[in-house]
């Protein structure tokens, strides 16, 4: 997928306070689980004064070793599809909402830069996950592989929160369905 | 104890690069364990390339339930004392140290407002903890709880860089100690 990147805070900030409002509207848990984006998703939502009656936590899981520890993604997944991929994507999201008891949980794995970067897997290489009840689904972002690092988590964070907020908006949809 | 607030980034950026050159130095893998900060640390450390050497992760845990499950503080710790109190504070490093395999970890926890504040703990308040093998400590931050709840936040993050690059050079210390 071919997003545009985000360069300004401001944008992160209306995404996060997005987020929060969603899952307030869907009385909704939240959880997160971060490789790349490395606590900013979290740090984002956290922002938002009040988040705490939204949202759980975070693993932030930078090592692979807590990604098998933490979040239960099996070694054979990480070893035949790698950390950047979407079945690795999915079960973080997965083992998060577990982990935390959350109603939804998104993920976001990927290649930052400036290093760590392949022919298969260039930098800007970003899986992103969405686990709840009636959701669940990965997207890849394609992003540029010369935008800065900065730049690269901060737009796959903004994704993340569109995508928390979008799956409350589902969930909210889904509950009035069950009520009615 | 008082310490000044920090108002600009540049002070984050830099307490973090320290924390990681520190941690390089030393061959010591760290993590974290974000209350009140929501992930702030642990996005600092990620900021830096290359933090993945010495960096396993952290657990954000936003609600008092992630502090017993994910970081085992025992249910009663948090009743007696409060989820912003000493005893939490260490049980919550000493927990991220194990459940991320980590040589050192570092935690905060505390009210970053604007609600959440009481007689006793007024906004401001703030616990920060560090725990290896060689050193385990707990700090009382005493913000002005009129100072903005990215203030708050943004000068606990920066004290905790601080602990984390001490504790590497004691590390380090111990090491070479040994060795000899």
């Amino acid at each position: 997928m071919k997003i545009d990147c985000i360069y300004d805070d401001k944008s992160a900030e209306n995404a996060a306070s997005s987020a929060v409002a969603a899952l307030k509207a869907a009385g909704a848990l939240a959880a997160t689980a971060e490789s790349c984006t490395g606590g900013l998703i979290s740090k984002l939502i956290t922002d938002v004064p009040g988040a705490s009656l939204v949202y759980a936590g975070s693993i932030v899981s930078y090592s692979n070793e807590i990604k098998e520890r933490l979040l239960g993604v099996p070694p054979d997944i990480l070893q035949k599809h790698g950390a950047v991929s979407e079945p690795t994507a999915l079960l973080m999201a997965r083992g998060a909402r577990r982990a935390c008891g959350a109603d939804v949980a998104v993920s976001a794995t990927g290649i930052a830069g400036p290093g760590g970067g392949t022919a298969d897997k260039p930098v800007g290489t970003v899986w992103v996950a969405i686990s709840c009840d009636c959701w669940e689904e990965a997207f890849v972002l394609n992003l540029p592989p010369d935008e800065s690092r900065t730049t690269i988590r901060r737009t796959t964070a903004v994704f993340a929160l569109n995508l928390l907020a979008e799956a409350a908006s589902r969930i909210k949809q889904s509950k009035s369905i069950n009520k009615n």
